[in-house]
């Protein structure tokens, strides 16, 4: 035991004073504690800039023109500024010093969205409660493909649930899950909480185990801008590529997911959902290949009412499917053009859920919808 | 093929609709190019920022009391400064207007420093070329285990190599790799580029395909403190918890990946390397667990010299061993440390390798070593 110990001691003096010289940089003198979460959606943020002229803080929960919000200068130079009445959420903001955009440098709760590096605050309740890391995790695995109809080796990231490696045999339903303009296959993971998401829900017994898939929707890339990758030369507003990202999703990357996983592989164990230009791949994907998926969750999305679409519709019902569920919200620019899909499903009598929640366009209503339809696939 | 051709109108018409509305706030109106990277490792940063009173640049390249340096306004308010004679490798840099220190808003390569986000800059060459995505990418893969030594569900990353998955019985040599303080699970891949290190040097046929974990070496947390997750009540400095990660990497961890991955399960399959503190946790493992190793490279790591520690090398010397690799840089506060281990595996007869790099206690170096010995391993 005596041995044990004296390496103990000798590995924490190193572990202390290479600590000490690593992290030496990251103390920045300020010990402010930004943001404060309080009970009732009140949160306060702070940052101690004795220096600074202005501070204002900008928050996504602000409505045009509702922001950004002068902070005040208090004792130590230290500015600070309470916003009241959010409800349980995750949000993200900065503060802008002397009009420079900065992010809030004590808190390291970052997410990325596209380009852009953003500090998060959650507000705690019922509806952001399955945003919180649950006890049991699933496995988020980063890998390749190849696409052979995009001509690159792609990207996508694989969430499969808690207990899937305890088996060899048990074999699991997919979501496909997609992301919008602007995003990436990160987008779901990072912003989405997709992980979270699932995990809280089928440890509470809400939803099935299931895998779920977040490919790279934009058909000339191979991953994340972030990689610094180069593009595919296709031009895909070329007719002889039309949707080509929907095929490829449709006969490249579902083959390859139930090669490499322990999948069911038929249409009533297979769902499709996304959001804006992920809602439009949705949509084409289940008009184009109506055998394919058995449960269509179009999110913040339009459509057009063509005679094409409702020829589409028609056959999509013939074929059958188990669950349609459109999600949007009640500001979204798109609303109007969500309406009219939800009008054409009903005219051509297709049964579907036309979930309208509060909100735009953005994270927040779909965190909302992914744990609101996830409930209700594959049962 | 009309249809075909509608929707895919339809598509890109809500595509493009999306993608403004979601990115509209990315621009901000900032044309510059930053960094601009010359031959020769001559850099040019760049920011458009015309209310600015003083623009700094502080860069990790940068000597104590050479930084921060001041930039100059040039037309349109652009503030800029060149940098010449950066040696190719990985730098992090930031910017400081009139007092605040901001990341590059241009520039969304950023690495993640324990709680710091930092933006990057990449100076191609010899020695940084294997930084870059290789053509042929292996997995990686994040999972939890559980830890009963510890009391946690704990969180690594595991790489294994491109073709991993082509074959169901090839099996698969292992390297640990450990993080240093103020490090965490996902340092190695963020700013170690060990999966591009790894792709390209197996790729080039100059290592062999490997494994690679790295698991969080701080023995209370479950994850990187991003995830926000609880820690462990127990005292790591009571003495009944003594090496309590080194007793968790060895018993807990190696037999958790040698039933979960196709692994060779011995210890000539079995390397195990750290910076830091993960060195002090490399030199523990080996000197307290002697016959489990056969490839050894701790990292930026000072030993004592002490009847205990030399006997404990005696015993290693004794089981035999294939590698032992330490790498130091010739201005790390931790040199004279390395200096000793250098001179007691001398002494106790223990063929080794000690590699001195230029420069200190910092990522460029450990980098360097992984793509060093790396080559040396399981051969």
């Amino acid at each position: 035991m005596k041995r044990l110990i004296t390496i103990c001691a000798v590995t924490l003096l190193f572990a202390g004073a290479a600590s000490a010289q690593e992290i030496a940089n990251f103390s920045r003198g300020q010990q402010v504690v930004s943001p404060e979460v309080y009970d009732g959606g009140s949160v306060t943020f702070r940052l101690a800039a004795d220096y600074a002229t202005t501070v204002y803080l900008s928050g996504n929960w602000m409505a045009q023109g509702e922001g950004p919000v002068a902070m005040t200068k208090g004792p130590g130079g230290v500015w600070e500024t309470t916003v009241s009445g959010l409800e349980p959420e995750i949000y993200t903001y900065n503060f802008i010093v002397d009009g420079v955009a900065v992010n809030d440098p004590v808190n390291y709760k970052v997410q990325r969205d596209g380009t852009r590096y953003l500090n998060m605050v959650f507000v705690p309740g019922e509806r952001s409660a399955v945003y919180n890391e649950a006890a049991h995790r699933g496995t988020l695995t980063t890998l390749w493909y190849d696409s052979t109809q995009l001509g690159l080796n792609r990207r996508m990231i694989v969430y499969t649930p808690y207990g899937y490696e305890n088996s060899k045999k048990t074999k699991y339903p997919v979501l496909y899950l997609l992301h919008g303009g602007g995003g990436d296959e990160e987008a779901w993971t990072s912003m989405g909480r997709a992980a979270q998401i699932l995990d809280n829900l089928i440890e509470r017994g809400e939803a099935v185990p299931m895998i779920v898939v977040m490919p790279n929707g934009n058909p000339n890339q191979q991953a994340a801008q972030t990689l610094g990758l180069g593009t595919s030369t296709i031009n895909t507003r070329d007719p002889a590529y039309a949707n080509a990202y929907v095929k490829s999703l449709v006969t490249e990357i579902i083959p390859f997911i139930e090669k490499r996983f322990r999948v069911i592989a038929k249409p009533s164990a297979r769902a499709i959902s996304g959001l804006s230009m992920g809602g439009g791949h949705t949509l084409t994907a289940s008009q184009l290949y109506p055998s394919t998926f058995d449960y269509i969750c179009p999110l913040s999305i339009s459509s057009q009412d063509t005679p094409e679409i409702r020829t589409q519709l028609r056959a999509l019902k013939n074929d059958g499917y188990r669950l349609y569920f459109v999600g949007v919200g009640n500001t979204d620019f798109l609303y109007e053009g969500a309406q009219t899909l939800d009008r054409i499903l009903t005219e051509e009598g297709l049964q579907h859920t036309f979930y309208v929640s509060e909100g735009g366009h953005e994270w927040k209503n779909w965190r909302l919808y992914l744990q609101t339809f996830a409930k209700l696939l594959f049962k």
